[in-house]
């Protein structure tokens, strides 16, 4: 691992004002990842070189956000095959034991399994070419993951900003944003285009416990932007729905299930039940990668449970006796009849039903 | 400010294995509390031998917990006569100076205004009596208090325990143990009674963000005591009452009103919303010094904001970045229809409502 300064524009992708992953290079270049760890005090960009560094980096958090880290995978098959001399069945091979790594850093959020079964396809379709079209073939797939996402999130943004009246207050979760994915963000993607078609949104953030993406992510983002923030703690939300008038709730998902129901990080279930309480609109966005239709429903989606460090001393400050015993689920599961909608790039799902689902996905036509 | 070792048996309260606060000596002793911010890494102790510091420790949440608040405000008003020479007039003065100082630490725990009016009221008594009598009468009152206090915390405790199944599994909020009364506590003491009749209890605790109550105080407080204890971040609250069995939830309160809308430490209104959506009884467990029958609802409680630094930087580590807003509000207030009984002294408040509130707390009757 090396530390560099920010990155300057990927071989194809242009840099945005926040960013969280870049390539640098051709075929034979590195990952840059803003460690999201260091933030808000620090803004430490790693160039991953190798593998190894990119899985502890997945699998730490330094990168983070369902879309990202998809994108992160599909580029860290590229590094697998950085400087790699030898015939094509050989980097077939590399790439598929990269892919068979790489798969084993998360298991919640299905985007890093979707990217890494386009990379193993592409590998697939490529396996007759010579090596060097080969790693070129392999990372213009790489980048296509990261321009395709690009464009969900601007397409969310359209779709999502359609939602909300002319002065919004919205309650968010977690952190969807530019750091989450490859482009401007999902929910947080919709905050940025409203505001940038002219419309005026007050965002309040849950901190988002444990390991605050939310106090340290998307506080920093919405100040970067300029952007009106209130950030508040998780046991806060209900007496703020309450007390002001929030016009919705937007979450992102690490993992929707065929029926609608969605996991996301931990909270955003206890979230949705107070929004239906309090007949607030819940939102959830989430480009197409994010669907795994595989699955009938959130009972089959593999919960990630993490270490209980995170919640007993987070940023290593002691907040609990070290003796006493922690549950730690890093996701929960949304039921589909607590969402409004699903905002994804090929339209608005609702209400939100296989049959909806299904359809939306199979063309560009937005649900009724 | 002195800081001692921890404290002996107060003058006529025997020490309990987990205590808050202890009046040492006579008329001219001093008030040892506690430090419950330093909680767990420290037990340190501070001597309170004068009001200012009293103050300053209540505002500080060196000592907190309604039931405490009002126990610490009593002996402050004893504080404000230690060594003290004059005439009786002067002393009624001085009693009326430091209860109308104490009042102001904090806005919302009804039991400090409580407690401070007996002291109002008992100085008035003794008027007539020679100056050192006087002295010697207004420490007997705040002795009373927190004798009172233990022993409504007993009687809290055998109230609740009856609605607890031999084997329970409970989730709590913020503490209310020994650290947040003079006594066992109340929705903690209820805990404490269950094990102490042979009842198998299992505990979720709630880490309470942001001052990490639950985190620092109930998890040290049932280490101690050998409860088994599992600690969540409050947006797990509602994942676990999905997936686990929760038979109740138990929290305390800083003011009832008339109607039975209680005020307690912000994100309890989250978690009674939650528990009604999953069914599982909410209980209130909380002394007939936290009802405040001049109010008709919870909408008249005043609801004490704190300092956004809290939220943005706990214990002293940068969460956020420094220039975000922040909304902390110290309490929130659950309306009497998501609250399943309240458990007083005197009996359980069931359904909760103005008249059952009025008869249980006019006598020794358990409301049907």
């Amino acid at each position: 691992m090396t530390v560099g300064s920010a990155p300057g524009a990927a071989e194809s992708l242009p840099a945005l004002p926040v960013q969280a992953l870049a390539w640098e290079g051709d075929e034979d270049g590195f990952l840059r990842i803003l460690d999201q760890t260091r933030l808000p005090e620090e803004e430490r960009w790693i160039d991953c070189v190798d593998i190894q560094t990119l899985w502890e980096a997945i699998r730490s958090l330094r990168v983070r956000g369902a879309p990202a880290i998809g994108i992160a995978a599909a580029y860290g098959v590229c590094l697998s095959l950085r400087h790699k001399t030898g015939g094509t069945s050989e980097l077939v091979a590399e790439v598929h034991r990269a892919a068979e790594f790489l798969s084993t850093a998360r298991p919640t959020a299905v985007n890093l399994f979707w990217a890494l079964d386009r990379m193993r396809q592409t590998s697939k379709a490529c396996e007759g070419l010579p090596p060097e079209l080969f790693r070129r073939r392999i990372l213009e797939e790489a980048l296509a993951i990261h321009r395709e996402d690009r464009a969900m999130c601007e397409a969310i943004g359209r779709w999502g900003a359609s939602l909300l009246p002319e002065e919004a207050v919205v309650l968010t979760h977690c952190n969807t944003g530019a750091l989450a994915t490859g482009g401007v963000g999902t929910a947080l993607g919709i905050v940025y285009t409203a505001v940038s078609l002219g419309k005026k949104v007050h965002v309040y953030a849950d901190e988002t416990r444990p390991l605050l993406q939310g106090a340290r992510l998307t506080a920093w983002e919405l100040c970067r932007w300029g952007i009106p923030c209130t950030l508040i703690c998780e046991g806060m939300a209900g007496a703020l729905m309450a007390r002001r008038k929030i016009d919705a709730v937007f979450v992102g998902a690490d993992r929707i299930a065929a029926n609608g129901d969605t996991a996301n990080k931990i909270g955003t279930y206890g979230l949705a039940v107070l929004a239906g309480y309090h007949r607030v609109p819940f939102y959830v966005a989430a480009p197409s990668s994010s669907f795994d239709l595989s699955i009938a429903s959130g009972a089959d989606i593999p919960i990630e449970e993490r270490d209980p460090s995170e919640v007993r001393c987070p940023r290593g400050v002691p907040f609990a006796p070290p003796e006493v015993a922690v549950w730690n689920p890093a996701f929960d599961v949304t039921p589909a009849e607590l969402i409004t909608a699903i905002v994804c790039e090929k339209g608005i799902i609702q209400p939100v039903c296989r049959e909806n689902i299904a359809r939306v996905l199979a063309g560009d036509e937005r649900a009724a």
